[in-house]
C-alpha cells in the first residue's frame, strides 16, 4: 500500500495554492535534516531511504483520492484534474541508509516542481524519522552489547503495525541479529526468532511436561523459558533434565532465556547450574525491559548472558521517541534561475542552511578509516586541499578554520530522477554492515553512551557566507 | 491490508507445538488487560477496538504466507496445511471503545482453539496498545485544553504512517477535533485542516504578497501563519492589513496560527492588535511543541488561545510512549470442561486473574450518573444487591468490603463469534462522544494532571479466592 494521501491537509492547501498563483513548473528543492539527536547522542543511523524511495516512485493520486478531495470542496477542479494525471516529476538526493548523519546535514535532498515536493514532505518526513529514530536506539543497545546478539522483540508495544514492520527492519541496520516479527522477517529478509511464551507452559500440567514436549518438537532448537515458575528452584533445574534427555538421543540443546526478576543474580546461578550440569555451551538470554543502559550495567556486572531479547524500549524509542527530522526549501527557482532560500527564525540555531548542498566526510590523509570532520558545503564548489570553513555549531565561536590533510568524501549522491533510478543497496544485512563500518571509522568519543563527544560539522566559508548575507537582507527588508 | 503475519515467531513456534501435542481444538481463553497507566493517570482511554476485530475477522493465512512459513523449515508440514485452511473461530469479549478503564480489567477476552488464540497475542496487542496510549493522551491534552479545539498535526513525527494514521483516529476519539493527516480524515470520517506552512510564505517575495496570495484563494478559510519573520513587527501587522481587506471584500477571516517563540506573551500581543484592529473573532492557534502540561501552564499565565494544534508528544505519547497491555492465558480447556488459569510470579501485582470475568461500573444508586468503583467478578457470578469484595490494588489492605447503595452496569459483552458479529459503533465522533460520557461519570479526581486520585477496582470475593487457591495450589507443586 502507497501513502500518497498521509500528508498534512495544509501541503494540499499550499499545492493548491501555488497551482492558482505560480507557474505550474515552479521548481524547488526541499531538505531533509534533524537538529537534536535522540537520547544525547553525537549521531543519527540514517534510515528508511528505501521506503521513502519506494513511495516517491510510485507517486501519484488514484481516482478514489481524488474522488476524496473534490469533496472536501476546498481545492479547484483545475488544480484536482492536474493531480489526478501527475506522477513523479522529482530528483532525489540522498546519504544512504546506514550512515551515521549529524545535525543540520541533509540526509534527503529533493528539487522539483514545488507543488509536488511540497506534496511530499509529511510522508517522507514520516517514514525517514521513524526509521532512523529506531536505527540509532538500535546501534546504542547493540553498541552497549558488546558484540552480544540483540534479538528484536518489540512488534506487541510498537505504535501500531508499520512501527513493529519497519521498526524491525531499521532495528536490524541498526546493528540487531534479528526480530520476533514474522511480517517483518517475510519482507525483509531477515531471522525471524523466538523461544516460547509462558503460555506454553501454562498449557501443560507442569513446567518439566511443557519442556520435555518442546524439546520432542524443536530438538535442534531447543531455548527454553525459565520463569513461569521460579527460576532457580523449577525452571532450570528442569531445562537440564530435559537437556540431558535431549543430549542422551543425540541433540545439543540451545539455551535458556530469562524474562522477569533480578536478571544478574539469576543469570550467575543459573550459568553455575548449567555448567555444573556439563552444558557451558547452553546460551543465556535475558529479555526483560532493558535498554542500552540496563544492557550496559547488566554486563559490567558480570552478569553471563550472551543474547538481548529487547522489546519495547528499542521499537519505540521509549527514552527518547521522537527524531525531529524538518522538511525545508533550500532553493526555489525563479523564471529559469535557481535562487538560495533561507529560513529565519528568532532562534539562530532554527535558521536554515540556504542553496543546493553536498556533505563531506573528510578522512584522515595518514590514516584513511578514521573520520574526523564533516563539511557542509554549496554543491558546486570545489574541495581542494584545503577548505576554509566555519563551525556549524551556531554555540561554538565562529572562528575561522583551515581544513587540510585530508580526503573529502560527499555523502549525497543523486538516486532518482524523472527518468532514472540508480540502485540503492536494499539487503537489510549489508546496510547493516555499511552502517557498522561508517560508525566504525568515527572517533571512539563520539560513540560513548553517556555524555559523547559532539563530531565537527563544519560549514565552508561559501556557505557559511550565502547563510550571512540571506540573513542580512531579511533583516533589512 | 491484513497482518496475519505480524505475529512473533514464538506464537507459530507454540501453535505448531500445541498442533503436534494438543487436541486441534482445544480451547483457551486470553485476557488483554494492563498494569500501569501512562502518564501516572488513573485511567486509560480504550481504544483499537475496530482494527482488532476487523483482522481477527479477517484473519487467514494466504498461499503466500503459507509458503513463507514453510520456507523456514521449522514447522510440520500437517500444521502448515491445518493453518492453510483455518480462519477465525474464536470468540470475542470486549469493552466498548471509548472507555476508561482500569489496570487489571480485561479490555478484550478472546476464546478459541488455543492455536488461533495464540497466533492472535501479538497483533491484538500490538493495536490495542498503540490507539489506547494515544487516545488516552490526547484525553490528557483536550481535558489541560478545557474547552478550546485541539487539532493533532503529528503525522510527520509518528512512527511509520499505521501510528500517524490510527493514531489521529485514536487522537479524535481521546477528544481532538480534527486531524491535519488527510489519510485519517479520508479513512475515519473525521475533518482534515491545517492552514499553511513556512514554505508558502518562502515561496512569495514578501510576507504581504504572501497573505494575499492566499487570501485570494481561501477568501472564507483564510487561518494565517505569522511567525516566519516576526510574529508582532511582521507577521501580525500584515495579517491584519490583509483581514481588512477581505473584510472590505465581504468575507470574514479566520484567525492566525504562531508555531515559535513566547506564546503566551507573543498571543497577548496579538490578541491586542486584533482586536484594535477591529478583529476580536479572530482566533489565536498555537502550535509549537505542546503537550498536556504546557497546554495548562499557557492557559493559568493567561494566553489568549482558542485552538492548539499538538504534533510530536500527542501522536507518540512521547512523555510515556508505551501501554504495556499483556495477553494472558485464563482458562483453558480440558476434556471439554473449562479450567480457570493462572500465571504466577515473583511480583505479586503480576500474578494474574484466573477464569472467565466480567467487569461492573458501580453507579451510586442515588446519583445514576456517578461512577465510583468497579468489580471485576467471575463471569456467572450473580450481582445482587450487595457485592463482598477486596481491593485489587495489591498493594492496598485487603480487607474485605461490603459494596452497596450501587447499580452496576457489565462493561464486556461478546461482539463476535465465529457465526455471528454484534454491530459496534464505528463511528469515530460517536465513539469521542461516548468517550466524553464515560469519563464524566468518574470522580473529579481522578482526572487530575498530576497525581490523580485512583479509581477504585474491586475483585469479588469469588474472584480474589479464586485467585488465592490457584496460587496456593502452585506453591504447593
Amino acid at each position: 500500500m502507497y501513502h500518497e494521501l498521509l500528508t498534512d491537509m495544509y501541503e494540499f492547501s499550499m499545492a493548491n495554492g501555488y497551482f492558482q498563483t505560480l507557474p505550474h513548473n515552479k521548481q524547488a528543492r526541499f531538505d531533509v535534516f534533524y537538529r537534536n539527536v535522540p537520547d544525547h547522542g553525537s549521531f543519527v543511523v540514517s534510515a528508511g531511504l528505501m521506503q521513502a524511495l519506494d513511495e516517491i516512485k510510485h507517486w501519484h493520486f488514484t481516482a478514489d483520492d481524488i474522488a476524496y478531495l473534490r469533496s472536501l470542496k476546498h481545492f479547484s477542479a483545475d488544480f484536482l484534474d492536474y493531480l489526478e494525471h501527475t506522477k513523479n516529476q522529482c530528483t532525489v538526493k540522498a546519504i544512504p541508509e546506514g550512515t551515521p548523519v549529524m545535525p543540520q546535514e541533509p540526509i534527503l535532498s529533493i528539487s522539483g516542481p514545488l507543488m509536488e515536493v511540497q506534496l511530499l514532505e509529511t510522508l517522507v518526513l514520516n517514514i525517514i524519522n521513524h526509521q532512523s529514530l529506531i536505527a540509532t536506539k538500535a546501534w546504542q543497545i547493540t553498541n552497549a552489547a558488546d558484540g552480544r546478539a540483540v534479538m528484536e522483540f518489540g512488534a506487541r508495544r510498537a505504535q501500531g503495525p508499520d512501527a513493529a514492520t519497519y521498526g524491525a527492519r531499521a532495528a536490524i541496520i541498526g546493528g540487531c541479529s534479528s526480530t520476533s516479527n514474522v511480517l517483518a522477517a517475510k519482507l525483509f529478509h531477515v531471522p525471524a526468532v523466538g523461544t516460547m511464551a509462558h503460555a506454553w507452559i501454562e498449557s501443560f500440567p507442569d513446567e518439566l511436561t511443557a519442556f520435555r514436549a518442546w524439546a520432542k518438537i524443536y530438538p535442534d532448537t531447543a531455548a527454553l523459558l525459565v520463569d513461569t515458575y521460579d527460576v532457580v528452584n523449577s525452571g532450570v533445574p528442569n531445562a537440564i533434565k530435559v537437556f540431558k534427555e535431549l543430549r542422551a538421543a543425540g541433540h545439543e540443546p540451545v539455551g535458556i532465556r530469562i524474562d522477569s526478576g533480578d536478571i544478574t543474580q539469576l543469570a550467575k546461578k543459573a550459568r553455575k547450574m548449567l555448567d555444573d550440569a556439563g552444558f557451558p555451551n547452553a546460551k543465556i538470554t535475558a529479555s526483560n525491559a532493558l535498554d542500552a543502559h540496563i544492557v550496559k550495567a547488566l554486563l559490567e556486572d558480570g552478569a553471563p548472558l550472551d543474547n538481548f531479547g529487547i522489546g519495547e524500549r528499542l521499537i519505540t524509542s521509549s527514552s527518547s521517541p521522537v527524531l525531529s527530522g524538518v522538511y525545508k526549501m533550500s532553493e526555489l527557482e525563479n523564471n529559469g534561475k535557481w535562487e538560495p532560500k533561507i529560513k529565519i527564525s528568532n532562534s539562530r540555531e532554527k535558521i536554515t542552511l540556504p542553496g543546493n548542498k553536498q556533505v563531506y566526510r573528510l578522512y584522515k590523509k595518514d590514516e584513511p578509516s578514521k573520520a574526523f570532520a564533516d563539511v557542509i558545503a554549496l554543491n558546486d564548489e570545489q574541495i581542494g586541499d584545503t577548505i576554509s570553513a566555519v563551525n556549524a555549531d551556531v554555540y561554538a565561536t565562529h572562528d575561522k578554520v583551515e581544513l587540510k590533510d585530508f580526503v573529502a568524501k560527499p555523502l549525497l549522491s543523486e538516486i532518482l530522477t524523472p527518468d532514472h533510478e540508480k540502485d540503492i543497496e536494499t539487503d537489510t544485512f549489508a546496510i547493516q554492515k555499511f552502517a557498522h563500518q561508517k560508525v566504525a571509522e568515527l572517533p571512539t568519543a563520539t560513540k560513548r553512551l553517556v555524555n559523547p563527544d559532539r563530531y565537527p560539522v563544519f560549514l565552508t566559508k561559501n556557505l557559511a557566507d550565502l547563510q550571512q548575507k540571506l540573513i542580512s537582507e531579511y533583516r533589512n527588508i
